[in-house]
């Protein structure tokens, strides 16, 4: 059985912070690359080098999934955010961004780029085993 | 440290079936969902409705992404395959798909059609902390 979510549920279900999956309309095919992210205010951000996988282009049509699946209970849900990548470049926020749990990137090395997704849509489906 | 695996290495870490994310060029920004897969020689096969969000038309470039992350470890892998998806029709295959452990999806319903993604691509990184 497939549900779909409320936004408002969708943002409860993504929390403050966790692990994505960013995708880039990049040819051929979308790229899809897990990264850690952090929730501010209605919007996404996650840190990258500037010129790695998962780097986007200011202004890039993007989108964002997080998922928690159960593999034994059969159960889960996904969230899907379909937006426009903007690069932050203000020191403040950077700062903040850098203050909130999460945000350090497993992948080390030098991550300069913050990310934030700004979402035209946002949407959910909880999955349940019939 | 991002580290790259090989392509053999990309298949082993798939396996034989799990959890996946099918990234389909949809307007507006990649449509992500995750799915069931099952490995079928050197593809990725998956069902699906046939008007599901996770439904892509014959000879659409897609992409699909599996990983593996460990939040406490702070260690994972991903594996992304971009590549072309095909209808799968015939009724020996079907069959044979569905004798495969992990082709049951969760989400119940008439799932009737089953998508091939044939390769054109594949990568993978391991990703450690430092």
């Amino acid at each position: 059985m497939l549900a779909k979510l409320a936004a408002e549920e969708c943002w409860e279900r993504l929390g403050t912070h966790g692990i994505g999956r960013i995708a880039l309309p990049v040819h051929p095919g979308p790229g899809v690359f897990p990264v850690n992210y952090g929730v501010d205010g209605r919007t996404v951000v996650y840190r990258t080098a500037g010129r790695g996988a998962a780097a986007a282009e200011n202004g890039d049509e993007v989108s964002f999934e997080v998922d928690h699946i159960d593999e034994y209970q059969s159960t889960g849900w996904s969230v899907l955010i379909v937006g426009t990548a903007e690069h932050v470049t203000d020191p403040g926020t950077v700062r903040r961004f850098e203050e909130q749990p999460g945000s350090r990137p497993w992948a080390g090395g030098v991550l300069n780029l913050w990310l934030r997704i700004v979402p035209g849509q946002v949407s959910g489906r909880l999955i349940r085993d019939l």
